[in-house]
């Protein structure tokens, strides 16, 4: 059994301090991204198990190879019958008495299941224990992030310069989504938004047939999965003029959003950066038109907490990565938002995009 | 208030027998390609209740505008809080008494919320009530399934041709996208599979930095989506010419495939689908070497029940859609294997796909 990566290993060892104090025999970790941040295993089936002295990945024969490519550290478990089946061999042999399991994961069905199949173990819900840890970004996942931002935004790059009138929102989605990956990421962070003139109204519209016009404007949001993180970007483009009522809506998302990242800083609530944003679109009569929070933590997932909504009070800290994205929709006519990735630090933020979002600039040929 | 479509119409009508035979006042459906399926609203945010009368879509902002677009003739609720608060209006003025919800779905940290909310109205496990209509596709979901094929298919020929000594995995794993996309497809049906080498002993593979060269072996998965249906096919190709052990290797995965879509039929269960490839590949002395289930259903899942498994007992349906996949991995060396769509039928199964997969036709120039 090989050495266990540093990282890896503070990650363990902060998430069995939890344990500890949870009086946890076991901590069964069912939900995919928290296995590959705290084991570093990729596999798409199974359950990782941390106990006080060892970690056990239970997968099937799919993965069996991988588990022991990624973390060949960790005591490796090829099932052949359910998770369960392990899972109650284990508890027998080692003499569980309180498994903690992730009560925001699991379903009531799986839950039930689980509970007789450990029994007479108890089964705790654990809290957001991994959740907790993966708030605050460590240098490692900051730099993945980052790379994440950059393809993203050279990938946007060839892209815009590609787009011709007579393009669809389709195809133009497709297009940027083969640049991020022949730049190396690994796919996209989500699906890909382009929507076209009044179709940009849908915060959360899917490119369809609609085609680049002269005067078109385009919605596009999009990001990157580079080393298992995410980047998520949004910019508006103009193709050859800029509508006349589209000036003011891109002056005043633009302004709200500069607002909003001059509110970020470690300490201060996420509600106060949604508000700097909401309360200057508000005053440019825009109020109702902003339909959604400001953002959204960025990680493994590509909406983590916090939310930077009225609702979230817990203080941002140094390390977070989050997007801050105010949006102004018109049903019938369209919309604007503008989004940048933004890490959180202890004076203020960094944002972490570099492309332009001047109105100027915005204006393509097609 | 316009009318329901004829199809939806049809699933609300079976949805709601077996609301009354569980004598629920309201079903809450929190799965998204539920809610889909039961009213044609795509949005990724809310819940969906059914009552005997109404259908609630309870969503937000953001999806306001295209709940109203896809499904006119529901209920929309655009909230403006969480969607507990929502239902614990509605149940108050509706006066539900037993509310059904997704256990198979719904978090155990969730069903304690939602159940404090909707106090006193208990909330019951309503069984796998979708799950079960899904199970059978009609005209218009094969059609789809169809579709999605074709388009796998299409690109995946052009994709083919394009393929040059010296490309990367992902390269060429973009390029299949792309070419999906460019073909109608809203995107991949799952991250696509492109392993070289002895990559392909990975079943789940994914697509990295390794080369084509001249002898190389390409294991390719992937899928379109179209219309919100999937396909999933795997197709091995050889560059230039076959590396000896391979040729058995293929042979007997190909007979093997071939020995399980003949046993495919409305009646039959699913393990003896699963027999018929693994007793094959047994007696081929490739038993060990096949690491995973034959196949599972297909439609707006990629992978959805049956399970073409040892495990599976409820016999298959007309109507149902099923990939037929067996496989044989040898770490350090490689893989085969070979993915079809197959619908079953009363008297068998028809296959829905045409590629090719004839030793002869997996080689290409490069």
């Amino acid at each position: 059994m090989r050495r266990v990566p540093g990282l890896i290993a503070a990650r363990l060892a902060a998430c069995r301090e939890h344990m500890a104090r949870s009086r946890l025999s076991a901590y069964l970790v069912t939900r995919h991204v928290d296995q590959l941040y705290l084991t570093g295993f990729s596999g798409e089936d199974g359950a990782v198990v941390v106990t006080p002295e060892t970690v056990f990945i239970i997968t099937d024969g799919r993965f069996a190879e991988q588990a022991t490519r990624e973390a060949p550290w960790a005591r490796r478990i090829v099932r052949k019958k359910g998770i369960n089946d392990e899972l109650a061999r284990l508890r027998k042999r080692l003499r569980w008495r309180r498994i903690g399991f992730q009560a925001d994961h699991v379903t009531v069905a799986q839950a039930s299941l689980l509970r007789k199949a450990v029994r007479p173990a108890g089964l705790v819900r654990a809290g957001p224990i991994v959740n907790d840890l993966r708030l605050a970004k460590d240098d490692e996942e900051i730099a993945a992030i980052r790379r994440a931002v950059r393809v993203a935004e050279e990938a946007f790059v060839a892209t815009r310069r590609a787009i011709r009138i007579g393009m669809t929102e389709r195809q133009i989605a497709a297009r940027l989504e083969y640049e991020m990956i022949k730049r190396g990421a690994a796919g996209s962070a989500f699906p890909t938004i382009v929507a076209e003139g009044r179709n940009s109204s849908l915060p959360h519209a899917r490119p369809g047939d609609r085609r680049v016009h002269e005067g078109s404007i385009l919605l596009i949001d999009w990001g990157a999965v580079v080393g298992h993180y995410r980047s998520d970007l949004t910019r508006v483009l103009f193709v050859r003029r800029i509508p006349p009522r589209f000036r003011r809506m891109y002056s005043a998302v633009c302004e709200a959003q500069r607002r909003a990242i001059l509110a970020v800083r470690a300490g201060v609530g996420p509600r106060a950066v949604d508000r700097a944003a909401r309360s200057y679109l508000q005053s440019a009569g825009f109020g109702k038109a902003f339909v959604h929070a400001t953002g959204h933590g960025l990680g493994l997932d590509v909406h983590e907490v916090p939310s930077l909504s009225r609702r979230t009070r817990a203080p941002l800290r140094a390390g977070m990565v989050v997007t801050v994205e105010p949006g102004v929709y018109v049903p019938g006519l369209g919309g604007v938002r503008i989004e940048d990735d933004v890490l959180v630090t202890q004076d203020g933020a960094e944002v972490l995009t570099t492309l332009s979002k001047d109105l100027d600039d915005m204006v393509i040929r097609g």
